[in-house]
Formats: C-alpha cells, structure tokens, sequence
C-alpha cells in the first residue's frame, strides 16, 4: 500500500471509529455525491470491521441536481420528498448513525438563480426538521467530513500547475484531519483532551457577556444563564462518544437570543448551497438582525436571512485561535467545515440544544424561553482574524481578557 | 458531435420519447447505478425537454452492495426499507414516469452465498409488490434499458482485444435498438406497427394451446379464456403509449397457470440477481413445477422457485422469430433483456395481468380464478433455437403450424 492509500484509509477509519464511533449492530447511513464513490466504499468495509449490521448509501450527484435547479419549475423545487424525509427520520430513531460526505464544486451553482436554491434549500430544510433536531440534539451520532474534486483543488491551490493541484488538497486534507499521524485515532484522542481541558475552563467561568473588537467590527454577544461550551466530542444519547465534525478545532456555545448589539465583519467567504458570499457585514440590535451589506453574493445571504425569523438571530458562537493547524496551512478553502475550524466564528439561525444545560430534552419553545434560538437554517461565518481581540464578563462584572491577536490570551 | 455522441443521444431520446413517453409536468424517476451516470445526466437534460416536473434519480452502487451482500447478517438483508417502498408506490400513484437503467456486472456477485442473495431479492420484492402490480397492470409508464460496461463487454466480446470491447458492445446496442438509425423513433414506429399487425392475428385466433417441439423439450402450454397477446407498446390507464422495454420483438401472453405439461430445456444462460445459471430443464404438471435440473446454478434456480408458491408456475408465454435482430447478431449477452428479445421464452412467476381482458382491473384473487398466475418474482428465461417447433391448437380443436424451425410458420 502507498502513502496515499494508506492515509485515504486512515480517514476512513477516523469517520467509522471516530467520527460516528459505529457499534455493534448499528446501520451506518452514507449520503455521498457520485465523486466520493471509492471513498464510500472504503468506509462500508470499515463500518463492517467495527460491526455495523447494514450500510445504507444515499447517492446524489452533482450535474443532476444542478438540471433540476436550473429546469424544474419553481413550485416542483419547493416540494422535498415527504417518504424520504420519513425515512431519514425512522434511520435516526432506529439509532443509525450518519456519515455526510461532502464534495465541494466551488462554482458549479453559480447560473443557478438564488429564489430557486432558496426554494429547494428551504423545502429541505422544512421536511427534514424533526431529523436535524434529532441531529442538534445529540441524540444520533453524525459526522461531516470532505473529500477534494478537482474542482476545488482548483480553487484552493491556483496557483499550483493543473495536475499537482488534486494530490496537494489530499495532503492537506491529511494533515489537518491527523489522517497522516503514524496513529490517528490517538492524535485525535490527545488533541480532544485538549480542547476539553479548555471547555472546562470556560464552563466553570460562566461568562455573561463577551465583546469582539477588529477592524469592521464591534460586537457584544451575551451568553445564556447555564449555557454550556461544548467541542471535540458529543456524548449521544446513547452514551456514545462521537466527533461530528472531522476537522474540529473549535469551542462552541448558544449566545443569548435578544443579546446581541453591534456590527460584525466576515473575514473569509463563505460557500452557501454552492453560491458564494464575500466581504459581507452584519449589524444586530437586540439580538436581531437590523442591517447587513456584501460585496459579493447580497441575494444569497438575503435568501438566508429571510428563511424564517430564527434566522436573523444567532445561534452558536464558536471560539478558535487563529494558530489552529487549518489557519496554519495558510489557506482558504471557501468551505465551511474547514475554514470554519481555522477562525473564530458564529452562526445565523438554529443553536444547538446541547449548549444549554438541559437543552436536549427542552422543546423548542422551553429553548426559547431560555434565550435559545430557533429557525430551519444554522449558518457558520467566518469573523476571526490576527486582528480580533474578545473581552469576557464575569457574572461579578468584571471584564477580562479573553483572545488577544486572534489567539487564547491566557 | 462525433458518432458515438449522437448514437448515445439518441438513445437517451429513446427512452423519454418512445419508451416511458414523459409528458408535460411528469415526474421522471430513473433507478440507475453509478456506471450509468453519463448516460442518466443525457436522460435527465432530455426528459426536461420533454417537459418533466422533476427529475428523481435513485443511485446504486455495485460495489457497496456487494459488501452488503457479503458483510451484512441475513436476518438485516432480509428486511427493505419501508419508507423507501412507500417511496416507489406514492411516485407511482402520483403518475411518475420510472426509467430503469441496468449495467450488467457479469461474476460479480460470485461469492454471494445464494440464500442470502434470495433473502435480499425476496424482501425488495415483497416490499415493492403493490409497487409492482401498478407497473405490470400498466397503471405507471415504464421502461427497462441497458448500459454497457466493461465487465459485461468483456463478457459478450471475449474474442476481441481488450481496449475494443467496450465500443463493439456499444455499437451493437445502438443497433439492436435502432439508436443508429437517421430517426430512431420513426423507426420504431414502423416497427411496432409490424408487431401490432402480428399481435392482431394472434388475438384474432385466440389458440387453446400450444405444443412446444424441440431438443429436450415436449410441452403443452393452454392459455386461459379472454387472453390478450401484447407486444411492442403498452397503453397506460392514462391512455399515453410506451414502450416498457428497449429493445423489444416479442409478442406475449398469459398461460392457463394449471394448463402446463411436459418438459422445457433452456437454450441460453440465465443471469438471475448476477449469479449464472445454464443448461437447465424444467418438468411441469398441471401447471406446477415438479422436477429440475442445472448443469451450472442449480441453487440459484431452486432459490427462484421457492420463492413462493406462484413461482412454480408459468406468468408468461412469448414468442420471437429466431431471425430477430438481436438474435441475428449471434451474439449471447448474459442479460434477459436483450437475450429474451432473441428467442421464444416463458416465465416463472407472476402473469401481467394486461394479458387478460378486463385483468388491469381485477384483484390477484378475480386473476387466479380466470387461470393468471400471481408470484413476488418473474424471471424469464430462454427456449428458442432453430430447431424450435410450435403448434397451436385453435377454438375447433384444429392443430395448426404456428413456428417451424425458430420462424413464424406462415
């Protein structure tokens, strides 16, 4: 076996022993586009070696999906399959556990009109609620992770002749996932105690406020009482420890819903549905959305922000030093999984149940009643930078320093 | 366009105007595997051409289900998703259009242990049966197609250099589908009228029985009251005109489920499920199943006829001149839908009620009692050759030359 194969199969080991953590008599649910297939199969070899009873591939395939946006009537886009978001939902209650693999084609949708990826985006996100609250909540074990194509390999590495571009993307893909370390699920056991040891320190801390200061942006973010930071690890339900999301180099918590003021800048663009946002900012009064700008891609964040009333609130704000090895690879990779994992962030729409003590079991309207916000959408944007600097407040008052430069000031 | 592009086009047009004949606002649902997927993206641009609602593809992977069959317990292969045949049956009752897409693996699944490919098959099967009937009842538009790959043209074109296969296994198909032809689907109007004018005389007849004559084979087939002889098109509820299999040449019928007598040798190998079975011979007494040999297969065969009870017994009786264009390619594809359409076969399993007056309409229980036999499976196989005799034996008790040699007589 190459180097090659022998870390393609080390990560495909991360998402089975790792990511989802699959048990003994598990279904393992896959949804992979087309260009993931070697991938794919790899990891249905490995779900069986950890004992998964069943492997259960939902294909999609990005030129298809790009004909029906760019033909279908508008009305047929809004329609999502109700049998097929019955399914994923019976899957996830029969105690699956879901692998997304995503295969970025950075441009692809770019003729689509953005009512029409709106319009399908929305119908899926509609349907598949009662699945992603399943998901939000830690009751099923799902992981993300990202294969290259060459079309993004293209993107990241430009600059690179044509043909070194796609073995450059694997490498680093590697690298940052610890899909290279001689043993990687120990790489990633050491690295999760790390990123615990400081979410311990910052649940103990209770933090009322925090206030992000760099240049375009100045914004104070209020926490919920009992709110929780979370990272690395999820225990599901079940009492399974999995890792959603492979890379992850964040600490993560709901803000408090009608608490935040103030405008913030993104720092790298950010890919939604295929169709890019770049240089946008957003201004908030009492947690809501009042006001926002984009050089690039204004209709695109529109359509999100207009999802539903959720999303114009936050819902997850996410702590990552500016070192993180992604950030180190001085990349951008126009996806959010990764650059989200090299850069201080939050998130429009949906927070999580998790980070709110209790919040697995509240429904939605006890979350809200805790400052916890709902909506159908949960987008990440990137807002961290060498330049940002956060202040916290203590539950005495007291304000203290807590990123200095874009790195932890401790 | 080069030829090769235009031929796969145009066969790509075949199967949205002549074969399912997708109408304005029609749902297209295409069930193809990943080898297939060129071919599907052509199918999906023209089947908005031809005004579709929505494309739906439902991806498969040979290989993922191969580790399946070989890696999952058997009680797991054993149950199919209901939600997924839900799906089937709510497409169908919405009038959706299903185009099936085979690539043939040929030894693919060699080292599937033959009770657990059945345990599979047997569930998708009882699944999908209300699925099914609404497709053999003629209620849904349908078509059966298939693609080249290289395993198969490895297979079909053993004797040619490697690196020729593929495109000699291309050329053909297109030419046994008269996909080369300057308009195609002209083409195949004028050849279904040829098919139409024989099934007129065949119906016209309305023969008592037929008494098969050839190397190995001595039986008797009756076929009951009000059959109907079909070929060619089918006319859907809806009244649209399709084609369900392309290519085609035979014109078939329904035999009296207990009026079979006497013994049958295949002159073909059967594929069933991608395992081989040939050279095999079946006894049948008062319609049912009563002995049976293989030289190759014969578990693969005895896991066919238990499927239940109805698989004993005959569901269809077809009729093709030896000299058919796909016979005349001297070749043998190891695939029923083409080899079917080369030579004279029958079926075990279950009848197409449409082979009976009034039969779309009945209930199994009304179709049994007219003599039309009703199964989870119906698997064709092979019984022309040129030494194929055929008599018939009309309403006056008259026997007349119905085939002599493999030929229609008259």
């Amino acid at each position: 076996m190459d180097k090659f194969e022998k870390q393609f199969e080390a990560y495909a080991e991360l998402a089975v022993r790792l990511g989802v953590n699959v048990q003994p008599g598990q279904l393992v649910v896959i949804d992979a586009a087309l260009d993931a297939a070697a991938f794919v199969r790899v990891i249905a070899e490995k779900a069986y070696d950890a004992g998964a009873r069943m492997v259960h591939v939902e294909w999609s395939d990005a030129a298809v999906n790009r004909t029906n946006l760019l033909r279908s009537p508008v009305d047929a886009l809004s329609e999502y399959p109700r049998w097929k978001a019955q399914g994923y939902l019976e899957m996830a209650q029969a105690g699956a556990a879901f692998i997304g693999i995503h295969t970025p084609q950075p441009g692809f949708l770019k003729d689509v009109a953005a009512d029409r990826l709106a319009a399908s985006q929305r119908a899926a996100q509609q349907a598949l609620q009662p699945y992603q609250r399943l998901r939000m909540s830690a009751q099923v074990s799902w992981l993300g992770m990202l294969v290259p194509t060459q079309a993004w390999a293209d993107q990241v590495f430009a600059d690179l002749p044509e043909e070194q571009r796609l073995s450059a993307l694997w490498d680093v893909v590697f690298q940052v996932t610890r899909a290279d370390r001689p043993d990687p699920v120990e790489a990633w056991r050491e690295h999760v105690e790390q990123l615990q040891a400081r979410l311990t320190k910052l649940n103990d801390a209770q933090f009322t406020c925090l206030h992000y200061r760099a240049p375009g942006t100045d914004l104070t973010i209020e926490l919920p009482e009992h709110h929780v930071w979370v990272g690395g690890g999820n225990r599901t339900a079940t009492g399974v420890v999995t890792v959603p999301n492979i890379p992850t180099e964040e600490c993560f918590t709901a803000p408090l819903r009608t608490g935040v003021n103030g405008t913030v800048r993104s720092t790298k663009p950010l890919y939604y549905g295929g169709k890019l946002i770049e240089d946008f900012s957003l201004t908030f009064r009492e947690g809501r959305l009042v006001d926002f700008t984009a050089e690039v891609g204004r209709d695109v964040l529109e359509s999100i922000i207009t999802s539903d009333e959720g999303a114009r609130y936050l819902g997850e704000v996410a702590l990552v030093p500016h070192s993180s090895p992604i950030s180190q690879t001085g990349l951008t990779f126009y996806h959010t999984l990764f650059d989200e994992n090299a850069s201080c962030h939050i998130a429009l729409g949906a927070a999580y149940p998790i980070n709110l003590q209790g919040g697995a079991e509240m429904s939605k309207e006890d979350l809200l009643q805790h400052g916890v916000n709902s909506s159908m959408v949960h987008v990440d944007f990137m807002i961290g930078s060498a330049e940002l600097d956060i202040d916290a407040q203590t539950g005495s008052g007291e304000w203290i320093r807590l990123f200095r430069q874009g790195e932890w000031a401790d």
